[in-house]
């Protein structure tokens, strides 16, 4: 512990600490008029014990890499991790009354707009992923001593990814991560399924391989035990299972159902903090900060990206390959540039061929099995902690972790997420292996770069464009084999697109990437044949997207657009372009797959989908003769 | 069982049964040239103790709603399945030579366009949710002896939606549904976590509250003894934890690793047959079906729709009221009118107002608690089985669930989801609460039918709208009250929007839905008092969308149109009216939220990311001015 005195004063600091956490959330929740006292109020004890007697961190400076990192997964108790920080003295208290007001960073869930908060929480069951991505970077990539506690709520541990995380951490055997669910009984609208049931919370966390502790969450004895035992095991993580109440220390709401997100009225508030203020033993000054040990971390900082510059290996008219093995060259590459470069795959190595990077970088490859949900948590985590992760799976599969993604983009975080086999053009497996929603999902996150390449040439560079690039990042790829459309030293840059064959009597322009640009060029071909020359462009960056390019073709052409993708209808590449040229007069046709798809070769499916060559040439035909 | 004759004569029988299954899985892949045949060759013997001694119903009338119900999780392993129903008579085994092609039913991955498969599977980890909301429907709605049997991979059993599906279904008791894990030890790309280590299989499922059976998954002898258990078990699910190996019976590729998802070559194919064929004892003939006792189910078939005319009780002028707290209420109307209809909440009952449903149709709302996605899998489990299911939650918390929608949308099931808090028009609470995706995703899905109503009045006719329409589909609801803009006597329709403001000198057309109409009409009433005429849309049906009144009404303000949405750029209300314009000559000014939000006022937070009334007269005239 930190400060030279007795067992006893300790106790009573932290009793004093419990109270004073109790008194700021009500008085920071009731200023504000809204949050979730009663969920601050079960915690009080846990995050006391946490804050000023387990953790070793810098007050003052909350971004130290080398202070134990708290995850505060219930991410609604946000006042009291904000009272703990002010406690422990890195802001004034009276900031806590500024709670959810638009100019202050305290918002209603935490954000990393503060600085001692790695990643957004709100949405249950994602902190322990997080968590788990955060262990793992100390124990395995910086072999630091940074312990990681992440405290859940015990309605959010009926979310599954909590034992996707849970298993792949003991899988792992992350004994530097302590987890603590407060089990406070109630849910928003009801009790949970397992209210009191610490035995079974116990009998599950031990068959998922955790060392679990039972305690009374509000005994500081009992939390500092169990914490201690954490410490000492070194081959698994640990749980503390500690029994809470809801609105604990608050007359006539404690342990009541129909008090979540609420706010005590302001008398109510006055009678509840006069009666903890009477509790208080006025020990808490006693407490001083338990500093981190410095580790080598901080001597490791990542390199600048201007090593990340090696070659493309493919030259036009060679061997065709998928822009996702590709991806795939391009990271393992990127991978002895970039140290700060780690990969996760969701048990498709083989497919995406991420296994490449594990030969090069075994120990910067994480498998993270059939998990996309934790696969994004962990990589969420390492984010957090200055790597640059790559996490890739089938683009249909990066449905599963859609709300992670969500939440990836509002912690702005720098992560890139591939997904490979989009679209009917993967061919026998059928629509559920087809990713036909993946642009709608990810550019509708509005800080996210989506790129999505054509051949090899373009996949590679968009690796290293997105590595590059600070921030959250997806990589749209295919599984056919495609030609090789650029040479190695053809620029590409995010925001930009590639005009691919232009003529001063174009009548039309079209616009496609990935797999529907080489539709776009037989359809180039036909059309010459009947004497309809059109303008191509290979999209190739979804967002940005290259709006003074396409503005500037579709009125060399008259304004006439044909757009074509391997995507849905909504929320794809037509819908971008037709969003850049909104204040155009412009008229486009957009083709893409308009129906659900189903089994068959690839080159029958883009026919049958109404996106392949043939179909293109008559869009180009119609929206011209529309205009005679 | 089903036939007069001796245990051993049926022992033979199945082993038979389960030979001839490898047979038809290698054959049928080989000749499709892809495909995972050892996938199929793990479960044949599993597969054929239920289909040919477990299981009754009816081969030649698969969709006979009194057989018992089988869900392959593992989709991938669809060729042991079609095998399965040809070997039981449902159609001749040649069919199964079709498997994967464009012209055949018999998809990569089992879709409902075949009448013994109820979900589309292949995206791994949802069948058992799947197989719960079927098990609940027999169990507690029907009330029938119906059982339901689930076969899932081991490396699916990683997913979280798995252990969500588990701890509800043990939960409420669900004894007559029994999951069978195919532990083969080999995921695609490498071992599972697991591997054959049955031991923790039996730990963790027991934990969740399952009777954990262990067998060997080629005897079957142990298989009859484990479902002859699971059958006398009254109070809990069972789940058969079966040790298997990948492509048992093919010699030098049994138990090997890279051989999943892979179809042996011709040569290899031939000598695997001929040596399955040696093992054949001549004894399948003796097989007939095992019938299901037919139940009352029949005659409960669901009303007509005509009965769904409740009218809406609110009055234009009147209490102001929320589009969350309408859809409760239309819903608990529709819970008189419709006993199709159940309703499903992920532990936000008295957010999104469900417990309104509750209170009127107690024994058809079902706690979801905080699992999303299993949440949803109950759902489409329901919906199967000829429920109309509405699951609702924080617009936000859907996407937790979007890999099940994206499959609901493939398997064209009759599910509605609801979200609440959509936008940033939530306040306080932050962006993790915010749906500001929800469009994209939901609209991406082409078969979905996606509402978005702007009051009280129009968010009540939505839901029956919904209801009345078969087909998935999306209804978005807001948080803050809102005034009544209709009368309980106006008409809406899926397809149609309202004309709100009109003029024959009107300059620009402004499209809003849900919380911006409000705005867009504060805008109307500011652009009024400046001599700017404008004509307002209420949307209301996202998709389809009304491109006929559209195109009228921009080509009746000379093509100037500002659209304005609570929801990111990318996906929403903009792109989808610039889509139904897309060959208009019109010139479009989407206003949307072009930024991660934070917590704030409602209506501070509208003005902020630039959705409130005096964006929306800026943009008119700007978009004005540029035209002079």
């Amino acid at each position: 512990m930190a400060i030279q005195t007795s067992e006893q004063t300790l106790l009573k600091v932290l009793e004093d600490k419990a109270t004073r956490l109790r008194i700021d959330s009500v008085r920071a929740t009731t200023e504000a008029a809204s949050g979730h006292p009663t969920s601050c109020a079960s915690a009080a004890e846990i995050v006391s014990v946490l804050f000023y007697s387990v953790m070793r961190y810098d007050p003052h400076d909350p971004r130290n890499p080398d202070n134990d990192v708290f995850v505060l997964s219930k991410g609604h108790a946000a006042p009291v991790l904000y009272a703990a920080w002010a406690e422990a003295g890195a802001f004034p208290r009276e900031k806590l009354l500024t709670l959810r007001r638009i100019d202050s960073d305290l918002e209603g869930h935490p954000t990393p707009r503060l600085p001692f908060v790695d990643v957004a929480t709100g949405s249950l069951g994602q902190g322990l992923s997080v968590g788990v991505g955060i262990a793992l970077n100390a124990k395995e990539l910086e072999h630091s001593n940074q312990r990681v506690f992440v405290l859940l709520g015990d309605g959010e541990s009926a979310e599954g990814s909590v034992w996707e995380a849970a298993q792949w951490a003991a899988h792992r055997g992350l004994s530097n991560l302590c987890a603590t669910i407060d089990i406070n009984r109630l849910g928003q609208s009801q009790p949970t399924m397992l209210e009191h049931h610490l035995e079974i919370y116990k009998a599950r966390w031990e068959a998922f391989g955790w060392q679990a502790l039972t305690v009374d969450g509000h005994s500081i004895p009992e939390l500092l035990g169990a914490y201690e035992k954490a410490r000492l095991t070194t081959d698994r993580p640990t749980i503390v299972l500690a029994r809470t109440l809801k609105g604990k220390g608050f007359a006539g709401i404690e342990d009541h159902e129909n008090w979540h997100g609420k706010a005590l009225d302001k008398d109510t508030a006055a009678k509840a903090v006069s009666s903890l203020e009477k509790k208080l033993l006025g020990a808490d000054g006693e407490w001083k900060p338990n500093f981190p040990a410095s580790s080598p971390r901080s001597a490791k900082a990542g390199p600048a990206s201007r090593t990340l510059t090696a070659k493309p290996p493919y030259a036009i008219g060679g061997k065709e390959v998928a822009t996702r093995k590709a991806f795939a060259d391009a990271l393992a590459a990127l991978a002895k540039a970039d140290p700060r470069v780690v990969a996760l795959d969701g048990d498709v190595k083989n497919s995406t061929y991420t296994e490449e990077f594990e030969r090069v970088a075994p120990d910067r490859f994480f498998e993270a099995y059939i998990e996309e949900q934790n696969m994004t948590g962990i990589a969420m985590g390492l984010a957090a902690r200055g790597k640059v992760p790559f996490a890739s799976t089938f683009a249909c599969f990066l449905t599963r972790a859609y709300d992670f993604i969500r939440m990836a983009a509002i912690s702005h975080l720098n992560i890139k997420f591939v997904g490979t086999h989009a679209g009917v053009s993967i061919g026998e497996d059928g629509p559920s292996q087809m990713g036909l929603e993946d642009l709608a999902m990810m550019a509708a996150e509005p800080n996210f770069t989506v790129l999505y390449p054509s051949d090899a040439t373009s996949a590679w560079k968009a690796v290293f464009l997105l590595a590059e690039r600070a921030g959250p990042g997806y990589l749209r790829t295919g599984r056919p084999n495609t030609p090789i459309l650029y040479g190695p030293d053809e620029e590409f840059a995010i925001g930009k697109c590639r005009i691919l064959r232009k003529s001063d009597q174009d009548k039309a322009l079209l616009v496609a990437a990935g797999v529907t640009v080489f539709e776009a060029l037989e359809a180039y071909n036909e059309l010459q044949k009947n004497g309809i020359p059109v303008r191509v462009i290979d999209l190739f960056s979804i967002q940005p997207i290259d709006r003074a390019t396409l503005i500037e073709s579709a009125r060399a052409v008259g304004g006439l657009v044909v757009t074509v993708e391997d995507h849905y209808v909504h929320g794809g590449l037509g819908d971008a372009v037709l969003s850049a040229l909104a204040q155009e007069s412009v008229k486009v046709s957009k083709l893409a797959v308009g129906s659900i798809p189903r089994s068959g070769k690839a080159k029958e499916l883009l026919d049958e989908f109404g996106i392949s060559a043939p179909h293109i040439v008559n869009a180009v035909k119609t929206i011209i003769s529309r205009e005679r």
